[in-house]
């Protein structure tokens, strides 16, 4: 299963380090980090996807809060949260291809943000999800470069972790 | 000056600690990290934004060009990139404030993701500058959390670092 874990932590050089070293050190399985600045310029926040079991979920929470750096965390509820990625994919596109990519564009919600004689460069922000399925629509054109930013998350109602 | 490094690098367990172990250890000063994946599953995407000098810049690039895991770097262009960061915003609004909200985010090309009867989530996807723009004007109403993936960026024009 697939567990998304939101970690507010001091913003010292190292941090990201340790962390990232102790999923790798027990072998848990990092499916997507995130990290950034919050409101707060003393305070960062990593957004990690982990796939194990409930058991491993555990372990992680439990490990992540023996370091020192960080402050807080919180394993998102799966049916109660909003999961967001943003993607820049460069795309092959020949005049004749432009109207085509312009309609899956215009039908997903994305942004064009650069075009050329040869290439167009989207922009989309959505669901894990739905990025797989603006990649298949592209991929028949031809992509030449696929930037992707990692999953943030936010649980749903008027709670907040901060 | 700021710079910011698009790395190509083996989807290893293990490669991201190395690499921001490499930034702490230096004591080069990370602005912002996002990896994601590509389309070839084996191969991840590490966007840093660097502070430092040109030599600082240059050392980097040196120390990250060793790592066995780097299987391509490039330092992009300032004048000629596309640079994006995603942002999710739980904001406090009652009733009285949800057309003003709605205002800013609708003049901002941003999203509303959720409302309760106190908060609203706000999405938005743009250059860090303008998500600064965004947090001030919503700051007045009350941030109760804020989450960002760090910044990705993409060379305008037809080439690609694949």
């Amino acid at each position: 299963m697939k567990r998304t874990i939101s970690i507010l932590v001091e913003n010292h050089p190292g941090v990201l380090s340790r962390i990232s070293g102790l999923f790798s050190r027990r072998g848990f399985n990092i499916e997507s980090l995130a990290v950034g600045v919050t409101d707060d310029p003393t305070i960062s926040r990593i957004t990690i996807v982990v796939d194990g079991t409930e058991r491993i979920i555990e372990q992680v929470e439990k490990q992540l809060n023996k370091l020192i750096d960080v402050i807080k965390l919180r394993t998102l509820n799966p049916d109660e949260m909003i999961s967001r990625e943003l993607m820049l994919i460069k795309v092959a596109a020949n005049a004749a291809d432009r109207g085509e990519i312009m309609n899956i564009v215009k039908i997903m919600g994305a942004k064009i943000s650069d075009i050329t004689r040869t290439t167009m460069t989207v922009e989309v922000s959505d669901s894990a999800d739905r990025l797989e399925t603006m990649l298949e629509l592209l991929k028949p054109f031809g992509l030449k470069e696929v930037i992707r930013t990692g999953i943030v998350a936010i649980q749903k109602g008027t709670e907040s972790l901060r």
